[in-house]
Protein backbone atom coordinates (compact mmCIF):
# COMPACT_ATOMS: atom_id res chain seq x y z
CA UNK A 1 0.00 0.00 0.00
CA UNK A 2 1.23 3.39 -0.68
CA UNK A 3 0.43 6.41 0.92
CA UNK A 4 0.41 9.79 -0.51
CA UNK A 5 -0.80 12.72 1.95
CA UNK A 6 -1.93 10.61 4.57
CA UNK A 7 -4.75 8.87 1.59
CA UNK A 8 -3.78 5.23 -0.06
CA UNK A 9 -2.34 6.46 -3.41
CA UNK A 10 -2.02 3.27 -4.69
CA UNK A 11 -2.58 -1.07 -3.57
CA UNK A 12 -1.03 -3.84 -5.05
CA UNK A 13 -1.68 -7.11 -4.67
CA UNK A 14 0.91 -10.59 -5.02
CA UNK A 15 -0.19 -11.86 -8.26
CA UNK A 16 2.78 -14.69 -8.69
CA UNK A 17 0.35 -17.15 -8.61
CA UNK A 18 -2.18 -16.33 -11.10
CA UNK A 19 0.41 -14.94 -13.71
CA UNK A 20 3.74 -15.74 -15.54
CA UNK A 21 5.47 -12.42 -13.93
CA UNK A 22 8.11 -12.26 -11.34
CA UNK A 23 7.69 -9.02 -11.27
CA UNK A 24 3.91 -9.13 -9.85
CA UNK A 25 4.81 -8.98 -6.47
CA UNK A 26 2.60 -6.41 -4.23
CA UNK A 27 5.36 -3.73 -3.46
CA UNK A 28 5.71 -3.36 -7.59
CA UNK A 29 2.38 -3.92 -8.38
CA UNK A 30 1.56 -0.59 -6.19
CA UNK A 31 4.47 1.64 -7.29
CA UNK A 32 3.42 0.80 -11.41
CA UNK A 33 -0.72 1.51 -9.99
CA UNK A 34 0.54 4.66 -8.31
CA UNK A 35 2.92 5.54 -11.01
CA UNK A 36 0.25 5.39 -13.90
CA UNK A 37 -2.52 7.20 -11.88
CA UNK A 38 -0.13 10.05 -10.70
CA UNK A 39 1.82 9.84 -14.34
CA UNK A 40 5.43 10.35 -12.47
CA UNK A 41 8.71 8.48 -11.66
CA UNK A 42 9.00 10.74 -8.63
CA UNK A 43 6.85 9.05 -5.71
CA UNK A 44 9.22 10.01 -3.37
CA UNK A 45 6.62 11.90 -0.68
CA UNK A 46 4.91 8.45 -0.32
CA UNK A 47 5.46 5.94 2.24
CA UNK A 48 4.92 2.10 1.99
CA UNK A 49 3.11 -0.67 3.89
CA UNK A 50 4.14 -4.08 2.88
CA UNK A 51 3.23 -7.74 4.51
CA UNK A 52 6.23 -9.15 4.37
CA UNK A 53 9.60 -7.49 4.26
CA UNK A 54 10.58 -6.42 0.54
CA UNK A 55 12.78 -7.98 -1.32
CA UNK A 56 15.92 -6.68 -3.16
CA UNK A 57 13.55 -6.47 -6.43
CA UNK A 58 11.03 -4.13 -4.57
CA UNK A 59 13.16 -2.24 -2.67
CA UNK A 60 15.42 -1.03 -5.60
CA UNK A 61 11.97 -0.19 -7.65
CA UNK A 62 11.61 2.23 -4.25
CA UNK A 63 14.92 3.17 -4.56
CA UNK A 64 14.68 4.45 -8.20
CA UNK A 65 11.25 6.52 -7.49
CA UNK A 66 12.62 8.06 -4.40
CA UNK A 67 10.87 6.06 -1.77
CA UNK A 68 12.16 6.10 1.66
CA UNK A 69 9.61 5.46 4.14
CA UNK A 70 9.37 1.46 3.96
CA UNK A 71 7.39 -0.22 6.66
CA UNK A 72 6.44 -4.52 6.63
CA UNK A 73 5.08 -6.45 9.33
CA UNK A 74 6.50 -9.66 8.95
CA UNK A 75 10.42 -9.76 8.50
CA UNK A 76 11.81 -12.68 5.76
CA UNK A 77 12.83 -15.22 8.86
CA UNK A 78 9.51 -15.25 9.91
CA UNK A 79 8.28 -16.16 6.50
CA UNK A 80 10.47 -18.77 6.07
CA UNK A 81 10.28 -20.10 9.67
CA UNK A 82 6.09 -20.54 8.74
CA UNK A 83 6.97 -22.19 5.47
CA UNK A 84 7.95 -19.63 2.44
CA UNK A 85 8.99 -21.50 -0.86
CA UNK A 86 12.36 -21.80 -1.36
CA UNK A 87 12.53 -20.03 -4.19
CA UNK A 88 10.24 -17.42 -2.95
CA UNK A 89 13.69 -16.15 -0.73
CA UNK A 90 16.33 -13.87 -1.66
CA UNK A 91 18.95 -12.94 1.11
CA UNK A 92 22.28 -10.59 1.04
CA UNK A 93 24.82 -13.92 0.29
CA UNK A 94 22.21 -15.10 -2.67
CA UNK A 95 22.53 -11.09 -4.17
CA UNK A 96 25.71 -10.79 -4.03
CA UNK A 97 26.76 -14.35 -5.12
CA UNK A 98 24.95 -13.56 -8.03
CA UNK A 99 26.44 -10.71 -8.67
CA UNK A 100 29.99 -11.70 -8.31
CA UNK A 101 28.93 -14.56 -10.94
CA UNK A 102 27.96 -12.38 -13.78
CA UNK A 103 30.50 -12.36 -16.52
CA UNK A 104 31.98 -9.11 -18.10
CA UNK A 105 32.11 -8.64 -21.67
CA UNK A 106 33.55 -5.05 -22.50
CA UNK A 107 32.51 -3.71 -26.26
CA UNK A 108 34.31 -0.13 -24.55
CA UNK A 109 36.51 1.16 -27.42
CA UNK A 110 34.78 -0.70 -30.41
CA UNK A 111 32.45 0.96 -33.05
CA UNK A 112 29.30 -0.79 -31.48
CA UNK A 113 29.95 0.23 -27.65
CA UNK A 114 26.91 1.24 -26.46
CA UNK A 115 27.65 3.53 -23.45
CA UNK A 116 30.23 5.89 -25.91
CA UNK A 117 27.04 5.84 -28.51
CA UNK A 118 24.81 6.78 -25.55
CA UNK A 119 27.42 9.54 -24.43
CA UNK A 120 27.63 11.03 -28.05
CA UNK A 121 23.83 11.07 -28.20
CA UNK A 122 23.15 13.18 -25.46
CA UNK A 123 26.01 14.97 -25.81
CA UNK A 124 24.93 16.07 -28.91
CA UNK B 1 18.75 -10.28 -24.51
CA UNK B 2 17.73 -13.91 -23.11
CA UNK B 3 18.73 -16.84 -24.90
CA UNK B 4 17.95 -20.91 -24.78
CA UNK B 5 18.83 -23.47 -26.47
CA UNK B 6 20.96 -20.77 -28.74
CA UNK B 7 17.94 -19.28 -30.08
CA UNK B 8 16.72 -16.14 -29.35
CA UNK B 9 14.26 -16.74 -26.21
CA UNK B 10 13.11 -12.79 -25.96
CA UNK B 11 14.57 -9.55 -26.03
CA UNK B 12 13.52 -5.98 -24.25
CA UNK B 13 14.41 -2.06 -24.60
CA UNK B 14 14.23 -0.46 -21.60
CA UNK B 15 11.12 1.60 -21.43
CA UNK B 16 11.74 3.93 -18.54
CA UNK B 17 11.50 7.42 -21.03
CA UNK B 18 8.58 5.96 -22.83
CA UNK B 19 6.04 5.15 -20.15
CA UNK B 20 6.02 5.94 -16.25
CA UNK B 21 6.80 2.23 -15.00
CA UNK B 22 9.95 2.12 -12.67
CA UNK B 23 10.48 -1.46 -13.70
CA UNK B 24 10.80 -1.16 -17.62
CA UNK B 25 14.73 -2.01 -17.36
CA UNK B 26 15.43 -4.02 -21.03
CA UNK B 27 16.01 -7.08 -18.45
CA UNK B 28 13.16 -7.20 -17.04
CA UNK B 29 10.73 -6.33 -19.59
CA UNK B 30 12.97 -9.55 -21.65
CA UNK B 31 12.40 -11.69 -18.57
CA UNK B 32 8.27 -10.64 -19.03
CA UNK B 33 8.06 -11.56 -22.88
CA UNK B 34 9.96 -14.54 -22.34
CA UNK B 35 7.80 -15.84 -19.03
CA UNK B 36 4.54 -14.99 -21.21
CA UNK B 37 5.70 -16.85 -24.18
CA UNK B 38 7.27 -19.55 -22.36
CA UNK B 39 4.65 -19.59 -19.42
CA UNK B 40 6.91 -19.93 -16.81
CA UNK B 41 8.40 -18.84 -13.88
CA UNK B 42 11.66 -21.14 -14.45
CA UNK B 43 14.29 -19.57 -16.69
CA UNK B 44 16.46 -21.42 -15.72
CA UNK B 45 18.23 -23.07 -18.76
CA UNK B 46 18.22 -19.16 -20.29
CA UNK B 47 21.21 -17.06 -20.51
CA UNK B 48 20.93 -13.36 -20.50
CA UNK B 49 22.72 -10.57 -22.45
CA UNK B 50 22.50 -7.40 -20.96
CA UNK B 51 23.95 -4.03 -22.50
CA UNK B 52 24.60 -2.45 -19.39
CA UNK B 53 25.55 -4.16 -15.50
CA UNK B 54 22.44 -5.46 -14.36
CA UNK B 55 20.52 -3.46 -11.40
CA UNK B 56 19.61 -5.28 -8.00
CA UNK B 57 16.13 -5.22 -9.44
CA UNK B 58 17.08 -7.36 -12.69
CA UNK B 59 19.27 -9.07 -10.77
CA UNK B 60 16.59 -10.06 -8.30
CA UNK B 61 14.08 -10.63 -10.92
CA UNK B 62 16.80 -13.24 -12.56
CA UNK B 63 17.60 -14.83 -9.48
CA UNK B 64 13.47 -15.77 -8.79
CA UNK B 65 13.34 -16.72 -12.03
CA UNK B 66 16.45 -18.96 -11.73
CA UNK B 67 18.58 -17.42 -14.63
CA UNK B 68 22.41 -17.68 -13.74
CA UNK B 69 24.04 -17.14 -16.65
CA UNK B 70 24.42 -13.39 -16.76
CA UNK B 71 26.35 -11.45 -19.50
CA UNK B 72 26.67 -7.53 -19.77
CA UNK B 73 29.34 -5.44 -22.42
CA UNK B 74 29.14 -1.97 -19.80
CA UNK B 75 30.01 -1.44 -15.90
CA UNK B 76 27.91 0.41 -13.49
CA UNK B 77 31.10 2.65 -13.13
CA UNK B 78 31.53 2.90 -16.89
CA UNK B 79 27.69 4.73 -17.46
CA UNK B 80 28.37 6.83 -14.42
CA UNK B 81 31.53 8.08 -16.26
CA UNK B 82 29.84 9.08 -19.60
CA UNK B 83 27.27 10.94 -17.02
CA UNK B 84 24.33 8.32 -16.37
CA UNK B 85 21.59 10.30 -14.16
CA UNK B 86 22.17 9.73 -10.79
CA UNK B 87 18.99 8.37 -10.30
CA UNK B 88 19.40 5.63 -12.13
CA UNK B 89 22.04 4.42 -10.39
CA UNK B 90 21.69 1.94 -7.69
CA UNK B 91 25.21 1.02 -5.63
CA UNK B 92 25.39 -2.33 -2.93
CA UNK B 93 25.80 0.68 -0.05
CA UNK B 94 22.73 2.38 -1.43
CA UNK B 95 20.98 -1.25 -1.12
CA UNK B 96 21.91 -1.54 2.14
CA UNK B 97 21.09 1.93 3.85
CA UNK B 98 17.76 1.49 2.35
CA UNK B 99 17.24 -2.13 3.79
CA UNK B 100 18.80 -0.94 6.99
CA UNK B 101 15.93 2.26 6.93
CA UNK B 102 13.34 -0.25 7.13
CA UNK B 103 10.94 0.20 9.98
CA UNK B 104 9.70 -3.45 11.25
CA UNK B 105 5.84 -2.88 12.60
CA UNK B 106 4.99 -6.42 13.69
CA UNK B 107 1.63 -8.56 13.41
CA UNK B 108 3.11 -11.54 14.63
CA UNK B 109 0.53 -13.11 17.43
CA UNK B 110 -1.98 -10.90 16.26
CA UNK B 111 -5.22 -11.70 14.86
CA UNK B 112 -4.50 -10.39 11.93
CA UNK B 113 -0.73 -11.56 11.35
CA UNK B 114 -0.42 -12.04 7.80
CA UNK B 115 2.19 -14.76 7.99
CA UNK B 116 0.45 -16.92 10.51
CA UNK B 117 -3.11 -16.89 8.18
CA UNK B 118 -1.17 -17.96 5.62
CA UNK B 119 0.60 -20.66 7.39
CA UNK B 120 -2.67 -21.78 8.45
CA UNK B 121 -4.11 -22.19 4.93
CA UNK B 122 -1.58 -23.38 3.77
CA UNK B 123 -0.77 -26.51 6.29
CA UNK B 124 -5.08 -27.39 6.22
Amino acid sequence: MLVKDKRIAAEGVNTLHKTFDISGHAELQAIRKAQAKLKTNDLSDCSIYASGEPCAMCLTAMYFTGIRKIYYSSSLAEAVANGFEKSEVMTDQNLKQLKDSMIYLPLAGTVDDPVRLWAEGVNK
